[in-house]
């Protein structure tokens, strides 16, 4: 679905997704799990139209800077061509378009999910290759400054950075954000300890607060918003961290990293190294149509 | 630090470090920033016998299953000699040991801050070699069973595990444990949505909850238990998550896996994959000797 949608710049072109794998797979892109087996169903509801429009924003993605390369490496055509998959072919495709010109480029891209920021975490000897790779560390800590909303500009050091639109925020930015009954138990706890708590220290309030919690992080794929959340944010002298996480209308990163990268829909990604200043920003003529059935 | 320290093997030597750049690294593992520029009081002390030893305990681990590798990839050697480095070199240190007999092998590791499993995040094509790498996942979830303290088998996806020691507490752990100010200010305000606090919630008082919170994921170096986490745990129907995290004797995990590792102090890694059974554990026998100097 993410690919197909990867495809699509057109505001005519509906896409609609069928979840092949409901036993494994949330499909939250998809129609509803119980169209699966029943497709003529849901062709039928088409048919009749009924249904309505439902336009999912993406997020637009402008680079400039020096040495950026907006030379996107197409992830999910590695994955489905690997095998007769060659350099010519990555050659004939996207030409080094190294720029000399820094301006902003409008990269071709529009984020369905969300824009992930950070280090590249590839590491280790290839054994079958004979190759070791040029870069080791497998968990390197990004650093980058962050400037939300045309706000003042803040040096940031953390496991990388989420941008995410209503849709996205059901996916890895849910992840990373939501807490866990055992988190908000001990600090209930605390809490209590302090004498600061009413209410009895059941199950039940502590899974109903985890989940307004959680669910707070959800909001609707239309909404002309995005979610910016920093991954493990790493707080000390010189780093700090304002925000961990907030909805924004624009988010700027100037990358400070040595071997980064933007990683679209976990499909596309583009190198982001020191002196790169991307801007993150949604535009509603974006937006891709998908529907909605009537129940 | 973690270099030298991943060279002991031996109780009876000492490792101690000094801090060479303070203004960016924290050094939790040398000797307090004072000596940094004042070495020769740490050396009176040392030859005055003005200090304690401390045991900093360390994680041992053992490895069994199908198809593992127990050879184990430096990446420390691989950033120290990366220009001279060659495959006849790797060869040489690390003969290729894929073993037939499954029992359990100690690894030849100890682990002074944590050891991490999760997928390989290697991804990308390589620009400057002309050859694309073959696995491109930016971010792929790890599947594995985990078992902590002989208690049952527990099907998992996640951005990981990281199972750590007191001296790890500090560590890459924190980071992933450590609850933001806004997090809690927005979980107190929940409860006192339902009429629950009984506090005004002003900053002083979320700030101490936080703190309290925080300063609970720190235990002594001495300590010979282990704090395992689960990073970004992924809940559904086929995977369960009942604890996060918590404190442990023994934790045992089964991959299923496609390609992963298990990473020592971020610095040597072991393939992990499908079919693979790890050990974790401290033995006492294991603790790397440094000292407390005398205030």
């Amino acid at each position: 679905m993410l690919l197909a949608a990867s495809k699509v710049f057109d505001r005519c072109k509906p896409v609609i997704g069928v979840n092949t794998d409901p036993e494994r797979s949330e499909g939250h892109l998809c129609l509803p799990v119980r169209y699966t087996h029943s497709f003529p169903d849901a062709l039928q509801k088409l048919y009749r139209g009924e249904f309505r429009w439902q336009w999912r924003q993406r997020i637009r993605l402008y680079l400039e800077g020096t040495g950026i390369n907006p030379t996107p490496v197409d992830l999910h055509e590695q994955q489905l061509s690997q095998e007769q998959h060659s350099w010519a072919h990555i050659n004939g495709r996207f030409q080094d378009q190294r720029s000399e010109i820094s301006g902003p480029h409008l990269l071709p891209v529009r984020a369905l999910n969300e824009v992930f920021i950070g280090e590249s975490l590839s590491s280790r000897v290839n054994y079958k290759s004979c190759k070791p790779s040029f870069k080791f560390s497998l968990h390197r800590a990004s650093y980058y400054e962050i400037s939300v909303d045309d706000g003042p500009w803040e040096k940031q050091k953390s496991s990388g950075l989420n941008v995410c639109t209503g849709t996205g925020s059901k996916a890895w930015s849910y992840n990373i954000n939501k807490v866990a009954n055992q988190a908000v138990e001990e600090i209930l706890k605390i809490v209590k300890k302090h004498g600061s708590l009413n209410l009895p220290l059941n199950r039940e309030f502590i899974q109903k607060v985890t989940n307004e919690y959680n669910d707070s992080l959800l909001y609707s794929p239309e909404e002309p918003k995005m979610f910016f959340s920093i991954r493990e944010p790493i707080v000390n002298r010189v780093f700090s961290s304002s925000r961990q996480r907030g909805f924004s209308s624009k988010v700027c990163v100037r990358s400070r990293c040595w071997d980064a990268c933007m990683v679209v829909d976990g499909g596309t990604s583009f190198e982001f190294n020191d002196g790169a200043v991307a801007s993150i920003l949604i535009d509603t003529e974006d937006a891709l149509r998908t529907v909605l059935l009537e129940d």
